[in-house]
C-alpha cells in the first residue's frame, strides 16, 4: 500500500529496534539513505542496525565511521531505494523479503513488495527522500548525516549530471553543504578514484575500439580472457559502457562482451533518433530508449558483425528509429 | 579600482554601445559569461557585441544561438572572467587592453587592470556573479540567459564535483534550471564528449602507464610521435593531467611530456601530504601544492628516471613533504 511522507514519519517514530535493508550490490544511494537513517534513528535514543547481503565496499566507510554494531530482535523492518524483494539479495530476501514494514523508495518501478511504501519517482535518489524524511523525524542533520545524504544525491545523479536533477535536488545538495557535508572529498572518491584493474581494462577495451557507418557506430569488444587478465568482474565492464557514446560523432555505441556458455551479450548505447530499446528487441533483448541490451548465441566476433549490419542496413540507412 | 555590485550595474545601466571581451582560449565560464550579459544588455534595448581573440569551440554554439551580429563605435568595454590583461589574447590586449571600464571576475589573483572591478574571489565562476549582475539589471533570466549561465556555473566546477562549490552554488543553478536551462543537454556536450583524436592519446597514455614505489607513484609519458599520431594538441594533454592521481594507492602522478628543443616538461600531480611545488622547485620548476610543473633538458626516459629517482629517495623514504 502507498503511503505519504507523514505517515513513514509516523512509523519510525512510533516504533524501536529498526532493522534497515539495503539492495545487494550497495551503491552510494543505498547506503547514503540506510547510514543516514541508521544515525538519525540513534539519535532520537533508538536501536537500529543495517543489513546488506553484499560486502560494503571499503570507499564508503566513511558512512559508518564512529557507529557501533547493534544486535536486538527486529520490531520493524524499512528497505531503503530498493525497488523489489529479489534486489535484497538471495540471503535478505529469503530472511526478511516478505516481512518489510515500510520500503523508502524512489523508483517509478517500485514493485510495493512491502507492506506500506512511501515512494516519489521524482526524486532523483532515494538520499532526496530521506532528507524529507528525517527532517519530518525533527533530528537535526549533523555533518555526518549530511556526508551521508549527499552522497546519494551526488551518485545517483552522475555528480549532478544526468537528466534526473532538479531544482530540489540543488537545493538539498546546497543545504547538506552548508550542514557540513564533505562534499570535495566525497565527490573525489566516488567519482575521481579507479582501481589499477579498472584502468587496465579500460585501456584493453580503448585498444578494442572499432568504428563504423562513418563513425557513428562504435564498437567494444571485451572478452573472457580480457577480464582474468584485470582481475576485473561486471561492475568494471558498467563503467566502460558508456565511453563509446561519449566519442564526437557517434550515435550508436555497442559494447560486445563475452559470457559464459557460448553467448555474447550485446550493451547498446543511443543518441537522439535512435532507440536502442528497438534494436535490442530484433535480437529478443529490451530496455530503454537510450541504453538497452540482448544476448546472441555466438562468438563476440560473430555478435559484433551481426549486430553491426543490422544497424548498418536497418537503422542507418532508414534515418534511424 | 575596486567596486560593489551596486556600482557595476549601475554602469551597465547607464551606458550603451557596449563590447564585452572574453579571455583568450575561451572556455565555458568566460562565454557563459559573456554571452548572457549580452543577451541581458540587448533585451534592455542597448546594443552590444563580444569579442574573443580565439575562435569560439563549436560545441559553445548554443550560447550565442539566434543572436545577430551588431557594430557600433563601443562606449564601455567590460571584460568578463578575466584575471589580468595579457588573458585578452595579444590583439584583443592590444586593442582593448588598456581600455577596459569595467571587469567583471571572480579570480583572486585579479591584477585590477580595468578603471573599475568587481571581484568576488568566493564566487566558483564568473557566471555566479553574472547571475547577481543581470538580477541587479532587472531583466528577466530567460531560458537562453539560463543556459549560458548555468555553462559557467556547470564547467568551472568540474559539474559541482570541486571543492569552490558553495550553497550559493547549487541554489543558483537550482533557479537556473527552473527558468529552463538546458542541463543535462549542456552537461553532455561539455562533459561527455571526446573526440576520436583525444581517445586515441589517452589509449596510448594507458598503455604507457608505469608505476614506482609500490604503487605510490604512477607515470604516463607523452611523446611527440604520440601527439602526431592522434593529431591532437596541447589542450588534449590537459584532460590527461588528473589521470595518474585517479589510481587507487597512487599518491604522486606524472605526467611526462616531450618538448621542442631536446626538452621535457614533467607535471606533478599529488595527493595530501606531498607537496608538487616542492617536488617541482627541486628541478626549478613551481605551482601549487597539488599541482606543479618544471622542466628538464633532457630525454622523456631520463627525465623520468632522474623525477622519480629524487622522489624514490626524498619523498618518499621520509614520509612526504
Amino acid at each position: 500500500m502507498r503511503i505519504e511522507l507523514d505517515e513513514a514519519v509516523g512509523m519510525l517514530k512510533a516504533s524501536d529496534d529498526i532493522l534497515i535493508l539495503c539492495h545487494r550490490n550497495p551503491d552510494g544511494d543505498t547506503l547514503g539513505s540506510g547510514f543516514a537513517l541508521l544515525r538519525a534513528l540513534k539519535a532520537m535514543g533508538k536501536r537500529a542496525r543495517l543489513y546488506c547481503d553484499d560486502i560494503i565496499p571499503a570507499k564508503f566507510s566513511y558512512l559508518y565511521e564512529g557507529l557501533e554494531e547493534q544486535s536486538f530482535e527486529e520490531r520493524l523492518i524499512v528497505s531503503v531505494d530498493v525497488a523489489e524483494r529479489k534486489l535484497l539479495g538471495e540471503k535478505g530476501n529469503e530472511l526478511y523479503g516478505e516481512r518489510v514494514d515500510l520500503s523508502l523508495d524512489h523508483h517509478g518501478t517500485s514493485r510495493l513488495f512491502a507492506k506500506k511504501t512511501f515512494c516519489e519517482p521524482d526524486s532523483a535518489s532515494a538520499c532526496e527522500i530521506l532528507y524529507g524524511v528525517i527532517k519530518g523525524l525533527g533530528i537535526e542533520i549533523t555533518a555526518e548525516i549530511a556526508s551521508c545524504l549527499y552522497t546519494g544525491v551526488s551518485t545517483d545523479t552522475g555528480c549532478f549530471r544526468y537528466s534526473n536533477v532538479t531544482p530540489r535536488t540543488h537545493r538539498i545538495a546546497a543545504e547538506l553543504i552548508e550542514k557540513g557535508a564533505d562534499h570535495a572529498r566525497i565527490n573525489v572518491k566516488m567519482f575521481e578514484t579507479k582501481s589499477m584493474n579498472n584502468i587496465m581494462l579500460e585501456r584493453m577495451c580503448l585498444e578494442s575500439l572499432e568504428s563504423y557507418g562513418e563513425g557513428k557506430i562504435a564498437v567494444i569488444t571485451v572478452t573472457k580472457a580480457m577480464l582474468d587478465e584485470c582481475k576485473t568482474d561486471k561492475s568494471a565492464i558498467d563503467a566502460i559502457k558508456p565511453l563509446t557514446r561519449q566519442i564526437e560523432g557517434v550515435e550508436i555505441g555497442l559494447t560486445v562482451k563475452q559470457e559464459n556458455d557460448g553467448k555474447t551479450g550485446v550493451s547498446v548505447r543511443t543518441g537522439e533518433g535512435y532507440d536502442a530499446s528497438l534494436i535490442c528487441a530484433h535480437f529478443g533483448g529490451g530496455g530503454h530508449e537510450r541504453a538497452a541490451g540482448c544476448e546472441l548465441r555466438c562468438t563476440p566476433e560473430e555478435a559484433k558483425n551481426t549486430v553491426v549490419s543490422y544497424i548498418l542496413e536497418e537503422v542507418l540507412s532508414k534515418g534511424g528509429r
